[in-house]
């Protein structure tokens, strides 16, 4: 249903709420009277943030990561294990590594996943890059940490490929089995299938 | 889990959009990681619309409804019938209202209703000014139509008291009953039972 605004400038502020992903019309619009309520400091704070992100954006010259420096404070940090680079599909990814405090070298974000029906080939994402940086040397294991879909199998078969030059470098990829709290009745069969043929001894932990 | 950001900037425009209600900080990150694949005129184009709205926003002096004008544009339609005032609570019941295109009377925005609860009372909302508007005559019927909850109820009960002086002015409330499609099994005994003591001749539509 759409409905009447009585004022232009409320009913520009909620189209434009509304466009953001996963926000409706009413969503928007109750994000825009949320925003009427607050001082107008707070308002001008919101956006400055904003702006101030989008026209200042840098990424990091070595692994693509979003960062307010030319090299970003990962790839700066020189207790981190540089012989190591995990790859992964988004910045998102790099957080959610970070958090588990499991991993200590570094990343490369790819910016995506080879996926033609979204139009996405190899040349989209950051593998040339990723190639250029194990060519330099000095790197013995590349982690493929993309997501376990047909799209993330397929670019890390890519990316085996292109790494294939370089013999050296170990290729691995994630364990895919059980989630912690899983019950195996639940488990779908090729989950489960790999994870009694990746089995690991027993050791207490 | 508190994730780390490897870009101060994104941080921060995380915690400005998780400031917003019913945005945590998941949302947050992918709406801005959205804005940034925008360009950059989009992104000013957004904060535009909002700073604006929140810089120059104004009320309606007659009815409170917002308005980009001194009076809005429903009071100032010569069209609208004057002598019926619709109460309700905020713009979104206006905007409600006017979708159902069988309103065609003028409104008063109290602004909330009476809830000691949340330490509203009859002084911060428009109720002085709604009196005024009916005291300067040419008014046939005040329609109050806030939720159907006890603060609502309350405030129906203050706004009745304080409109006693005009005995010439009708004070209505809308109807209570069944939704549309409503079963009559599932239907609360309270909403049942008003719905069977304002039944209405049946009429056929």
């Amino acid at each position: 249903m759409d409905r009447q605004y009585t004022s232009t400038l409320l009913g520009r502020a909620v189209d434009e709420f509304a466009k953001l992903p996963g926000i409706g019309r009413k969503t928007a619009m109750r994000l825009v009277l949320h925003t009427l309520r607050l001082d107008e400091g707070a308002v001008d704070g919101f956006c400055q943030a904003l702006q101030t992100l989008r026209h200042e954006v840098r990424y990091c010259s070595v692994c693509h990561n979003i960062s307010d420096t030319e090299v970003c404070a990962l790839c700066a940090n020189k207790q981190r294990d540089a012989s190591t680079i995990c790859v992964v599909e988004n910045v998102q990814d790099v957080m959610a590594l970070e958090a588990t405090m499991q991993y200590h070298g570094l990343y490369h974000v790819l910016g995506g996943v080879i996926s033609p029906m979204d139009g996405v080939g190899p040349a989209d994402l950051q593998i040339q890059s990723l190639v250029e940086r194990v060519g330099r040397g000095g790197v013995n294991e590349v982690i493929l940490a993309l997501s376990s879909t047909m799209e993330g199998d397929t670019t890390n078969f890519f990316i085996s490929r292109k790494l294939s030059p370089f013999p050296n470098v170990k290729l691995s990829v994630l364990a895919r089995g059980l989630s912690i709290n899983d019950e195996l009745q639940y488990t779908d069969e090729v989950t489960l299938g790999r994870s009694l043929i990746n089995r690991v001894p027993f050791t207490g932990n």
